[in-house]
């Protein structure tokens, strides 16, 4: 059976119409679908009730060969969502016996018992291809019926991304067998506006078709996706590989990575190959810095430690911020921000001591606007601060500095 | 006139088919009329193609008395979404003086020029009433057709939460003349697991019409929102009160919130107003708890300072952990969680030192499971330690071993 391409995605769950979440998983799914190349036409969500769903299904058969559902797989009596098309579609459900397993496991695992109700999660749709659930108990599914596929995935995002990404998408494109091929990549950069990137780039970008160049800005960070097509693998490679060169000509400075990897990922490769040290001195930051840093196991090779110093006391008793410092240039200080460096340095013991100390806001401190902030680094006996003006929340200046702070050491590493 | 009860959402934009932008404006407008009473029963979103978006205005008509679309209606050749409803209508679009005037006065004010294309956004279905944009340039309207209301809302959030807010809800509030008050409650609930709250309130959520009582779980956490109908306001107030108090008879140790709140936000709130002051040492949280704790401005007053002691030496040199205890207990046991929580209490000179010591994974440490975690408590002179097995990805494990901490210090201070 050749693989469909009209696909549509149906949500199931009353959560969604009574505005309690949004269905990011519509957006997760179809743009994860837009990359192999199968167009969606439609979003549906509709809550917890058979005969709604019902008319769901039979509206999307009409115009749709790939329906794809997401949530209802759960345990509680809510949870109706692969009786009903098991239902709609006259096939029974089965016990699966991994699935089964699987949940016995985790049950185990916790320490919890079981509950009659959990088995139910087990049943999947006769004859389909069970997608597993590493991070929940329902599994997933694929059933092929009357020309039609219908896939059903959990609904909590930390269960369906992975399931996606890992179990759906390379089952899907075997069964697509295509012989175009389109390939993906995305460059991604820091310390450059989407703007100015744009700006900068607008005579490539007008021109170019094969690869496609597509902008995004995000986070305070911009992206450059190249999407290639040819039957060839090795010439969509080679045609993305051309692409990026000359952006890189133009805009390199600012590149950091490829894909899906971030600034933290990239300093924690770079400073796990030169087996560098950091530890961090946050106080606006109040604890991002080491939270993302510490967010991959392993990071115990590289991330010596860090203190949250959001008050003086622990600057000076802590960190050793001499106690004139503060009097006379303030905690929001050039100055402080160079002794908190080479404090936590010494304190940790790490090749590279890291600071951060700035008013996050929403209100000015010391005299200081919200998103004036100073980074300290110290490393190889000296110090070095650098001092910025962030625009934004509370939030998005905690996250830029974060961010900085990440670029700045790895800027620092590639000169070593 | 009647006003309708049936509602359904139609979200109009390519850009949500291709996974760029979640559809939040259904969620948003969801919200608001589940507010004041109205059922959204379906969330469509289709592309800016005028077929297909007939497909599904027909579709809608036959399920829906009101039906609310947002989007399409800018001055680009895609934006077709009031063209193709005034054709789907057979209504005559005219020229609104009123958004025509303000679409010139937003040139003036921003120095352009006002191209032809921007003459389009002041066109509205006739006979409809409209709704001003203060915050852009199209305007919305409501149009009632064949027993039978129309929405048209701008796509962009910042202008259609606004115009709902101040222009739509007073309109349909109108319109409606209802005296039905509708009010809902949302019961917060931490350390209780979706399947097992269920079962211990099955009979009561099962009998309970008004209120009604929807559970939701999400990130750790089990929520059941109650929505009650009445004329007499004070009677929907009471008759929430009551199924309140039944719920928390049941389950209240579990019970620490309303509505948008968090754990985090209680634990703030409840240290600002007893003047208590806290610590923490983290090592598999990494400085999770500590960046929550300072998310919100204020929090120097309640939130001393914080370690980030992922590896022995900063537990021992910084905190103070006996190099014994390490050895002969490990990083991963009571005895280290309760010299850690001593031993940031004493750092920081506050009230009540937490800490976080265990296994985020995803690989086993110290013969020890990932998730196999505890949590130290040392205050008014002595410590105690919680022992918990999570199940879960390492960020997912992190973020439960910091939402016990706060679960744990707010049982804490209610003690009190």
């Amino acid at each position: 059976m050749e693989f469909p391409k009209k696909a549509e995605i149906i949500a199931v769950g009353s959560e969604l119409l009574l505005g309690q979440i949004a269905n990011t998983n519509a957006q997760f799914i179809s743009k994860q679908l837009a990359e192999i190349g199968v167009n969606v036409f439609y979003h549906t969500a509709v809550g917890d009730n058979p005969e709604r769903l019902k008319q769901v299904i039979r509206i999307a058969e009409e115009r749709s060969d790939f329906i794809i559902f997401s949530g209802g797989l759960g345990p509680t009596k809510d949870d109706l969502t692969k009786e009903t098309i098991a239902n709609t579609l006259g096939r029974p459900l089965v016990l699966n016996d991994e699935a089964f397993q699987s949940i016995e496991d985790y049950f185990k695992r916790t320490k919890r018992t079981m509950s009659p109700n959990n088995r139910k999660q087990a049943l999947v749709i006769e004859g389909s291809d069970v997608l597993a659930n590493h991070f929940g108990m329902a599994p997933g599914m694929l059933t092929e019926h009357e020309s039609r596929y219908y896939m059903l995935l959990p609904g909590p995002p930390s269960e369906l991304r992975p399931m996606f990404e890992n179990e759906a998408k390379p089952l899907l494109l075997k069964k697509m067998g295509s012989n175009e091929k389109i390939v993906s990549t995305v460059l991604r950069f820091f310390g450059i506006g989407e703007s100015q990137l744009e700006a900068d780039l607008e005579d490539i970008i007008d021109a170019q078709t094969n690869p496609t160049i597509a902008p995004l800005a995000a986070d305070g960070e911009v992206t450059l996706r190249l999407t290639a097509k040819h039957a060839d693998e090795k010439e969509t490679e080679r045609l993305l590989k051309e692409t990026e060169a000359v952006i890189l000509e133009r805009v390199g400075e600012f590149f950091y990575g490829y894909d899906d990897t971030s600034l933290v990922k990239e300093l924690s490769i770079a400073c796990k190959e030169k087996g560098i040290t950091i530890s961090a001195a946050e106080s606006f930051t109040g604890g991002l810095f080491s939270e993302w840093l510490t967010d991959h196991s392993g990071a115990s090779k590289l991330f010596a430690g860090g203190v949250v110093c959001y008050t003086n006391d622990v600057k000076q008793n802590v960190l050793g911020v001499k106690k004139e410092t503060l009097d006379r240039f303030g905690a929001v200080s050039k100055e402080c921000a160079s002794e908190l460096a080479k404090g936590v340095q010494k304190l940790t013991g790490s090749d590279i001591g890291i600071s951060f100390t700035g008013v996050a806001g929403p209100d000015a401190q010391e005299g200081h606007e919200p998103g004036h902030v100073f980074i300290g680094i110290s490393a190889n006996g000296k110090e070095e601060v650098h001092e910025f003006h962030f625009a934004g929340s509370r939030t998005g200046i905690r996250k830029r500095g974060a961010k900085y702070g990440c670029h700045l050491i790895l800027k620092l590493l590639e000169q070593k």
